[in-house]
């Protein structure tokens, strides 16, 4: 049984430049217009920050997500926590030991004063899953005022799988070979039929181009007859707390694969803004494991040379499998 | 040229009953159960909502609201308001005058002190809009564990109109019954199409039928194959002030048709719920109208017998026509 | 050394009656009047929080929580997860399975459909603490408005403790009793003092009787002359999840005793409320520890029969403490 | 009869230098070190928020407002309101139309995709005004961990003022000058001594000299015995939405005077930092008038030449003379 594999975690953010079809000549002047204006600030800056800014960082087939602002760093956490005049620490415990301390210990309000704003191209399923982190801003591309382009998610073959069968929400092994092609042609032909009927029921296409026979639809009626995987597009700013909150749960192996292939791409923006606060982070909460009282007791119990097994722990089946394979021991 | 109906506001709040397809034989009888439930509270309690509770309320063609829980009464926010020790108001100024001075004031903490919990069934679009409203409780049906219905919007044919010429968004003329036949042939078989095939790809139905030769893809993939106009249903959860803010927005005339149809059944909840608060927030929200400090300007000028036109009142055309609309005059 | 005395636990919750002068005579016959008010309802309905509505609960020395309304009970948390039609679970996994795996894997959503609001009176320094926590509703007694009653919080002798010296935030050792009893003194004194003077400044006392040769300044600016132990009071209504998250934090050793007493009578409020949902809170959050991917390296060592100790583990020495604390260990 | 003056609503924002007295000599040289330290960055930038960054403006008698960060300018509420891949628009109509259009017609997620964060030094009475505005991070000096500085807010004579006898809330009359110096010696004096407690029951000075004879009292304690017009200090972080919305209440003539100080401070922040969202802003919010469907009825009547008074008008007397005052007619 061959699983999912896992989304991209490159080492390197990849940047797309004019020779990528991921974006239109006109897009990437713009984008480039803008990279090209610079200016003197007092503000807290990152340099490697700047680097990633406007330009688009690819997900999945035809998404991505591009940095346009960010506020605050390291030391920015650290001067809130301390609610300082001037900037950073200027203790014994550097910025990097405070961090930690506010991580381990949810001091959480210095982390909500960094933020962050970016520009995403996501399927509108995945979209759906985004929203539901509440603590955020959001600007949506508008259907009921403009016509979304003909962009639309295919997976990869070896990110198609069967529905799991341990447990009722996933995916289980991926699809032979044959099988993944005919569902791959199975979806393109679906999302491109139904997106020739959109532009049908508009009667012009999305760049503006008229449709013979159309029917002049509105669009905010067209658009129900579009699948669940066109892409739609947003600005989306959270501050630097709720972003590590959407990380432990979107980078998390429980997330759907689409979703963590775009919370894998933040990880890689997370280290290159705040890297000590990354650190902590992934120290702290995302490789943590919060461990139940009757968990505790297991390992104290193991700890002092006694044994248990799952009747005799008190946990549920699973709850003891995943204790287990946490402490690094086979199942007793 | 004729506009698009507007959404129905029944006087009378209509209950599914039996009889009605729109609800399984099961889940008629779940709701049946839960009706003859009753219990003696010390709560604030409002007898007509209690006639109202669990019932499926109908909006469009596939949907309903349910009333599951509410918390508070027009009383309750005149106890807040107070921070008292008893129920509502002793003073001179009764609850009605209260409730109208906190709105009229933007008192709007008191109004947070009730709360109301919604089953909704709704088209995949109209939730997408819904969801906006980020300050309420959400549980929605999950497609990652779970096989969604087969039912999708398909508008009334007076609900199909061209796109708007006068604004980029909404809807303008209606479409000729001809060409509005036409189009929800359209509507209809491609949804049934997708939703075959959606089938299809899970291998299953969703009443756990085996579809033969299906595929067995996972559940959370299968179902980007599907349609925006398919039926979701979640529990939503909100409290007074929050859900006056979403029917301002969404009772409004430029809201998009289908989500106005859950908005109006909402108002004529809330009429029973709340009646006081519900008077106060036509009066002074949703009847009432915003003017700019230039359009105040406008009417001291003509209040002193003095004429304006478009071009000396500083204001734009469309914030001029409208003005003049509110203040019934023909415009100059 | 002795330590600060723990805030009360009691099992049982105190509901205090008319022979207390906690609350005043007509404040007893409002809170009597409303509890004599009984209705039918079809609402989820939990009888033994009913025993507990509008009664007082007290907490400190003048304090109080009055549950005042609540919404949903164990199974509408199952009925939100299960986005049913009826009631609670009909599955294998009764509703405590389902409870636990929710509270295990962070479900949180479920758990924000239920709903209670409190009246509490608190000092208002730990007001300050207490509002931190903005996903609540809140309605404050208006010292613009109304006079503040003369009733401020003097700590018992035994939470009397000086600054403590290892870490800078918090108490330590308890105060020598004389010194205790000069220091209680003092706060009454002055608080008394601070007292007089605001009925000076008002020119009026709280009952409306009034000052000789007092000033009459305007409440806004009178209140600023008080002490910070001044009692206030509020309408607080906030969601369950929320209220878990208050608990987590407030309840905790390093919460200040002030707030901490407030948070064991809410814990017994909630073991009432809803039993299953605050079992799994104690089990899966309350007496959960998060062990750190360091953390995690050092029990895997030594469950393999390694030796670590706090040089060798790469933790800092309080985190290195902390762990072999919770694991039992002496430190190493 | 003299009113309460007006907070200062200088033209000219005031940047403390070295030669003011409510920063120490150490706190005027790390906000020069910062302000020294400059970087490039692509960012959108505001030339004279630059100017702003870091310094203090006085607000009060000893409070400040810094400018910590910005993040976005007029231009970004543009480009998120278009979702758009370059800055600003390229539309016929320009920024400034887009913006007005964007206030008036409550568009208001493009305003959230701006953000500032602000230090603020404020007296405790009002920062419990503040933090009602939940919608914000904050991180406030910790007076369990540090020491609060000597500073309590004392009033100029002429914001001294009796209860309001017109309304239940605010001021009336000013003080007669006698009065109001012996009320501010007795606020003075009250501030003072329990401050010099506050030292006893320490034990030790802010800057950390030991008191003869103090006590060592827990921090967290001794606080309890200071007055509310102490000042404490925090960092708060906004986005200009919910700016908006704090100045839309506390920049009202409703607004207790001292937080009005605060917030016409704000005001010129906003103006030098988002120029169009500003007069925006003033355009249809902060001078606009909400009328309600009855108000819009008495001004059609009058509009057609029709006669009306409190008593047709089905208005309260409050409202009906409010109406009449905004627009511009003496009360009929």
């Amino acid at each position: 049984v061959q699983a999912v594999r896992e989304p991209a975690q490159a080492d390197q953010l990849l940047l797309l430049d004019a020779s990528s079809d991921r974006l239109s000549s006109q897009q990437h002047a713009e984008i480039e217009a803008q990279r090209a204006n610079t200016a003197i600030t007092r503000r807290a800056t990152v340099t490697s920050m700047e680097e990633l800014l406007y330009a688009a960082l690819p997900v999945l087939d035809h998404g991505f997500i591009r940095v346009i602002d960010y506020m605050g760093d390291d030391p920015a956490i650290v001067q809130a926590a301390r609610v300082s005049y001037g900037a950073g620490t200027k203790q014994k415990r550097g910025d990097a030991g405070l961090i930690n301390y506010l991580m381990r210990n949810r001091h959480t309000s210095p982390f909500e004063m960094c933020e962050i704003k970016l520009h995403v191209k996501l399927p509108i399923f995945v979209a759906r899953q985004w929203v539901r982190h509440r603590a955020a801003s959001l600007n949506e591309y508008s259907a009921r005022y403009s016509i979304l382009d003909r962009e639309f998610y295919i997976p990869a073959p070896d990110a198609l799988a069967k529905q799991a069968t341990t447990n009722r929400q996933g995916r289980g092994e991926i699809l032979e070979p044959e099988q993944a092609q005919r569902v791959l042609e199975m979806l393109r032909a679906d999302a491109h039929q139904a997106y020739l009927r959109y532009e049908h029921l508009l009667g012009e296409t999305a760049t503006g181009a008229a449709v013979p026979d159309g029917i002049g639809l509105a669009r905010e009626l067209a658009r129900m007859d579009l699948t669940l995987n066109v892409y739609t597009q947003w600005y989306w700013k959270v501050d630097l707390h709720n972003l590590l909150h959407f990380l432990k749960l979107r980078a998390d192996p429980h997330a759907q694969y689409e979703i963590r292939a775009y919370a894998n791409v933040l990880l890689q923006i997370l280290k290159v803004w705040v890297p000590l606060a990354f650190e902590a982070f992934k120290q702290y909460r995302l490789d943590a494991y919060e461990i139940s009282s009757k968990g505790l007791g297991v390992v104290r119990r193991l700890l002092a040379g006694g044994s248990v097994d799952a009747a005799s722990s008190g946990m549920s089946a699973g709850e003891y499998r995943e204790l287990m394979g946490v402490l690094g021991l086979s199942e007793r």
